[in-house]
């Protein structure tokens, strides 16, 4: 007698769970808004995920059924909960001054911006019916866009969230703090001063070291000395492939914390060519230097 | 009826080749003279492999089988047609001055240096019976030493040979080429001065930048802040765990050619710095990086 076995379904996606917000809207499809849309659908199936982009990209998402709701207009938001804005910082900045217009009710506003404190400071203006709290998922990747797009972009890595002001209501940062676990990340909060110099150190600064170096080496060798490269330029310098439009972004609205980074890292560089021949602070650098890397390698 | 089937050896080695020399010396066992040793007994048999060396890294190299004969006295190399100086820059140059006393045999000297001008003038004082070629095979890895050896180390690589004067006798050369094609490496011919220029851009330069970013990203974030780093700041800094012995050695051999290297480094980051508010030079900085940055993905 035959008997239906049960279906094992290799790529199961995760169990669904209650829904956080009903109507979450992403402006923004890049590999942060795209993630952030793969996963949801994921997780709430009862949620709609509302996305606002151009068109072109709008297709290239519907065609991963990473969205429910498209437009290329903040009109579609009108019901959302949530906002998510994942556009470079200063869009971002500007799209909450249309939110008003869009936006008809109460909402969790957040970003996904890698500064700050000008967000935070424009969103002081934002009308009393939202909530707008900075985010910060610390999950790029030296080449963006929506085709790099993944639902587990954000398993285990920190997703920093600004500190409300003390008078606010706890409850959306609760909300959003679940929200952002829920995607797989570890919410962290902190204020936004603190943010933007921590990440003047943690990225902005490597970032324009390895576009610098890539810069200088290329120029110095030429394409035939570059085939000669090993492993040690090419990991130095892999940030080197990010596009310069987000960038500029980010350095425009962190320059008073990146351009101090960047006098630190001058004034190690030239100890370092003052000492060549010598090798003694050479030899302090070093030292320094794979004593914080080993402490970097140690990380969960 | 049973019979015997062929045994199928998973990790065969590579066919036995004729000897090139008969007797190779390698003085200093550590990431590259060990994996030298390692693959030239793989390769020839009938060829002996002579270390020198300290004693516990010989009791090393002989739990590995990487070796035949063994000493902590450049005695051991009387017989020697091949000696290969595989320590630090500076050591390889005092070495050459103790040859004399014990390679008693008409033999090649290389070396493995990761600098080559001081080294090719320091070998023009060596008896006659010797021809010197500087060596550089650029398969180094962030973490050195014997441990992390293995007889692949050189598969695909470029190995630097320096061009003899042009009265000398080209069959050392050819020899010598033979001896770094078997091991898996590509020979490529070029002037010391050549090679020092090259490699303070493609290898000195994103040494000393990647630990100098370490030491200033560490001290200013610390521990709890580099908790939070991602794969950004890991790539960039992963040189940072060099050994700053080797790397002392290479910065007092190299330093009229790393020197300059700095300066044009420095010097576009203080143009980026000046520029971070208005970001037309940054992102002609990105661009070009990036140009670049594409075009060393593109090796083979």
């Amino acid at each position: 007698m035959s008997k239906a076995l049960p279906v094992v379904q290799p790529n199961q996606r995760p169990a669904a769970q209650p829904p956080i917000f009903g109507k979450i809207g992403i402006v923004g499809l890049g590999l942060i808004g795209g993630s952030i849309a793969l996963r949801a659908r994921e997780l709430w199936p009862s949620s709609l995920v509302i996305a606002v982009d151009q068109k072109d990209v709008l297709e290239v998402a519907m065609r991963r059924h990473a969205i429910d709701v498209a437009a290329d207009d903040l009109v579609v938001l009108a019901e959302a909960d949530l906002v998510v804005l994942a556009a470079p910082v200063r869009q971002n900045i500007e799209l909450l001054q249309q939110l008003d217009d869009n936006v008809r009710q109460p909402a969790i506003i957040t970003d996904t911006g890698s500064t700050k404190r000008e967000i935070v400071a424009a969103a002081r203006a934002l009308p009393p019916r939202y909530t707008f709290i900075g985010g910060h998922p610390l999950a790029g990747a030296a080449q963006g866009g929506l085709e790099r797009a993944r639902p587990d972009l954000f398993e285990g890595r920190p997703w920093l969230l600004t500190l409300p002001a003390p008078s606010d209501d706890s409850a959306p940062l609760e909300k959003l703090s679940a929200f952002v676990r829920a995607l797989g990340a570890e919410p962290r909060v902190m204020s936004a001063e603190a943010h933007d110099r921590l990440l003047a150190f943690l990225s902005h600064l490597p970032q324009l070291t390895a576009s610098a170096l890539m810069r200088v080496v290329g120029d110095a060798v030429g394409q035939d000395g570059l085939s000669l490269a090993g492993r040690g330029l090419s990991d130095t310098t892999r940030l080197a492939s990010s596009p310069d439009d987000i960038w500029k972004d980010i350095a425009a609205t962190n320059a008073d914390e990146i351009g101090p980074a960047l006098d630190a890292l001058v004034d190690v560089l030239q100890t370092l060519r003052k000492d060549l021949s010598e090798g003694d602070r050479l030899g302090e650098v070093f030292a320094d230097a794979r004593r914080w890397r080993e402490r970097l390698k140690k990380q969960p």
